[in-house]
């Protein structure tokens, strides 16, 4: 059994890895850490989880996190970077949900988080947990950056066709789509029910902190810098990011049996069959990636269509998957979640 | 292994059924039959179960259900009764998730529900459906009518306060709300998303087909018929049951204590702690029925809120329990499912 | 024209005061007051009030509410008792949204709102704006205390069953369900989308600030107490109330025609058709309640269905109702607006 | 007063003509038809209407069209180009709502709507009803093709680029969102509350019958034909659509001044301040189309973000407007509705 710490569990990440982690067979959930709610029954806040989860949120100081095999941080931004490298001296794994290790270059990552980081030197040794592309390196990491939402969406839809060279990649576009929880459990004006319910608009337009990400995900299968247009959206559903995809052909080729062979061996990417259009919905509550392309009148756009759950394979999902391969668990353990429709 | 067959899927209790069916380590799915959709893949209608379910609708005189150990009917009213002697003939135990089976009064049935029934005889034979009444009765049983959706959530609210006499039974009401699955899967223009969206509605106040079943079923644990006035609503979400029920309190007691002591033993229903006020979205997609108890200000009217998942605990989920209580097995097996949040 | 100003205008009542006086013939919008957003142009914060809504929100100071015909207050609680003696001290007419006046007990005003009264003689001079009840005093009133938004539709479908003293006024049930918007628009977490979407919830079971409200509403028209349990419920949608009312009748009578009677010159009650059942977006934006009254299956149990738009007939339209009514205006002067559908 | 038919009025748009019909001081509504509902009170089918509107729906061999000045078609594609001629012989003017007359290229109708035009003489007279490209034609048209929803907001969004020719036309992306609304009142199961709630998707991405039309529309103000990716998005509202422009700027230019001059001097175009991302919900209800233009991280990419009620700018509204138009009345006549926020 892995002995397991999560810090900062109050949000929605929090509460889906408390979700996945308590179906988990080899997981023994050992302490969740939250200042401000410390004592609290983790029940309480979130009584889904009555029956589930007897836990009550404690202080960070006395969680004993050196004593986990693994500590998911849940944290917002520029925490995880100050309380790594202890973790890591006592042996400890670690999978950050945030943002802290995600970007390799520290400026850019400072320019767009606002912050000065904490442990460059982490970051250079951080791997950046997408599984798809990092499998290997993600078995032997003490330190693994959990991809950002729209990351994980936008990149497992572009990465077979750059790997290919099959678009031009100096203008590709992302129009992506997410349900409100992405934006997280915070008491703010513009996320209220009154806000966002019945109502679409886009966001981050001048630029979006997921943008960098993308920027680098997508250099790195490619092999040198693509040019990308990001526009976040809101739609008034919880779950989900849909993220459309468009970038000019380069020269023909089986769309289709590309994608498909690209992630043959990938359980929790699904191709779709050709012509399909997949609904947010198909993978909600699940680590899958739902995934189609098409070439709309056969002209030289190619659309991908890239549907997650964003607090799954966008969140929490997608580090359990992490922490099966680190710990060399079968990759879907815990997982086997089906996706709930309606 | 279970050998299942499933008449009527493609409905929501159908893909209900098939989720969690398929989750189930005791469960092999040996048809599910649809004369419309003879033919197309079951992931192709429910996209969500791709990957999970790999069977067609087949029609059902190619379903072969008499080789089944069990057969669900996920059909309107009127279809069970018509083939439900010919398999309990063979061997084949019925579950009946539709109405044909619930009402002892043929002549009540009759008028509720606009046809003449079949076989009156098993209806005298099936047992209802609901565990914590007739747990007993359903371990023998060769036909069991599960209950509906309202009738669970209102019973295992007023059962209690019935069996201990603590509440005057002759003008009980229930006042219901449910999301819009509880309406089906049908092409109709009130259920549209654009009619149902936004609004909130009551239905059915002159009369609801639930009504004389609850009446039935509260009459039994009462001894004697009760009176109820039940006017459920229509409410812009997609699942769950809120039922608030109220009561005139005919002496003092710990109505707290008495629930909690009346479930003790009880997986499915969970009483929550005294001043609780539960929400649908704390049992999405589960088998529990969440429950709380109320007197407020102290006078003689009591509150029971009881929250429900309408295709779970109200449909497939108490489909599957009694399942696995009619074979034997534990009767939590397959159902372990944690809700979603948010 | 009148002159107009509004305390406190960045909530809901606000912006929907500024959308009906900004179509309204015989208004003049002069101030709008924030202390916190003094200089943001209204309709950065409203877009939706581009090109009809020029002005900037104002500090208080700089505001001459003084100079105003009538001042609108749509303010938290207490906020109207420490401005409204020096504005009608200046000649100007006040219309509190507030529940600052709307109890007479000063004392069960102040253990309800847990605050002292600052001005109890105006509490006593203040007409309680329900037009439908008070229509002559609130003719001749300086100050009208604005209805909150349950006990106007709740009072409203109670009227005629208590003055007709057709029910017993012992036992009366308001099972009311509210949409989002109800809450107002302030930073907090169970508003937010995500924990608010697809799920149904009740709350302040054991007492809500408007139970005292409409305990005194119905005894000033029944002529002594009514006993109430008054139950409120959030309902994912953003505006609508829908009350569910059960009483117990006392003696046979034509409900429908005592209705119709009653609101026969009631242009904002609309009593619907016998047998229907009317739906919250069916006064989606409008000033108007309909009612439907019914007695299932001819029991003893009148069941009355009443909706409002909250925003509206439940707060901003009812205050434009009084102004009219104060001023002389023709009650229907602004608030001819068709509801919103679909 | 203008005396004004409506055939088909029991859809989205039939209703939103009659709710913008009833608030217009120049209109006199004498007939709305109904084949399935010839008999019914139109308040019956839609109570928002109740009090507003007293008509009922007439079957279309009694409703005397051809007394009346202007008739709309809110029908299905087919109807108008049967009934047009007649009515235009008699000298009343028509306005279609539908699709009937908006392609000149019959071929290409024919291929997209699948059946062959009764009139292409009509198609050639009629008006492309887009007041901010045709309005002087519009002036002295017989007969108006109103827009469609999707070709409304993407048009007003790439005009201004394409008139000053500082976009490559070969390569335009339009990726747009509607609302549910959209889809019409026909029950059909993908659009049941149950299956477009809660989630996103992507559909008609193979080709949509608004390509063309878009493209005809594009082609016009640009002078040459244009390439465009159009991909049709179905989101989780009532009402709204928005349209996410991309297209590759060609050199450098003002583009917020631009669009800001393109549009000074039109009503129902609002060009918001720079930087700005407008929400569908302020346009809720109202004929404005709001317009933001970006240029990301000041790239070579321009994205314009558009936003319409599908139903009023999108549908009903617009056709008032060419009403407007067409018979010398103010284009705002019937028009100034505020939006509706929250």
């Amino acid at each position: 059994m892995l002995k397991i710490g999560i810090v900062g569990g109050t949000g929605y990440t929090g509460v889906e890895l408390l979700r996945l982690l308590a179906g988990h067979p080899q997981a023994e959930l050992r302490a969740i850490t939250s200042r401000a709610d410390a004592g609290t029954p983790v029940s309480q806040m979130f009584p889904s989880l009555r029956g589930y989860v007897d836990l009550k949120f404690v202080h960070p100081d006395e969680a004993h996190l050196d004593q986990c095999d693994v500590v998911f941080f849940a944290t917002p931004n520029g925490i995880a970077m100050q309380q790594t490298r202890a973790l890591l001296d006592a042996g400890v794994r670690v999978i950050d949900l945030a943002a802290d290790f995600r970007i390799k270059d520290i400026a850019e990552w400072e320019k767009w988080y606002g912050m000065t980081h904490a442990c460059p030197d982490l970051v250079a040794e951080a791997v950046y947990g997408l599984p798809e592309v990092n499998r290997e390196k993600i078995r032997q990491a003490r330190l693994v950056a959990n991809p950002g939402c729209y990351p994980t969406a936008v990149q497992l839809g572009f990465i077979p066709l750059l790997e290919a060279g099959l678009v031009e990649a100096g203008s590709l576009i992302a129009d992506a789509k997410s349900g409100v929880s992405g934006a997280g459990r915070k008491a703010e004006i513009p996320t209220l029910f009154s806000e966002a319910a019945d109502s679409f608009k886009a966001y981050g337009v001048a630029g979006h902190r997921h943008l960098p990400e993308i920027r680098q995900g997508l250099a790195n299968v490619f092999g040198k810098p693509v040019g990308l247009t990001f526009v976040p959206h809101l739609t008034p559903m919880i779950r989900g990011i849909h993220a459309t995809l468009y970038g000019r052909v380069r020269k023909d080729a089986d769309l289709q049996a590309l994608f498909e062979q690209r992630y043959a061996n990938e359980t929790f990417v699904d191709v779709l069959p050709a012509g399909s259009m997949p609904e947010t919905r198909s993978v909600r509550g699940s680590n899958l990636c739902r995934i189609a392309v098409h070439r709309p009148q056969g002209g030289d756009t190619v659309v991908v269509l890239s549907v997650i759950d964003n607090l799954v394979k966008g969140a929490a999902g997608q580090a359990v998957q992490n922490m099966n391969i680190m710990f060399g668990l079968p990759e879907t353990t815990g997982l086997n979640v089906i996706p709930l429709l309606p």
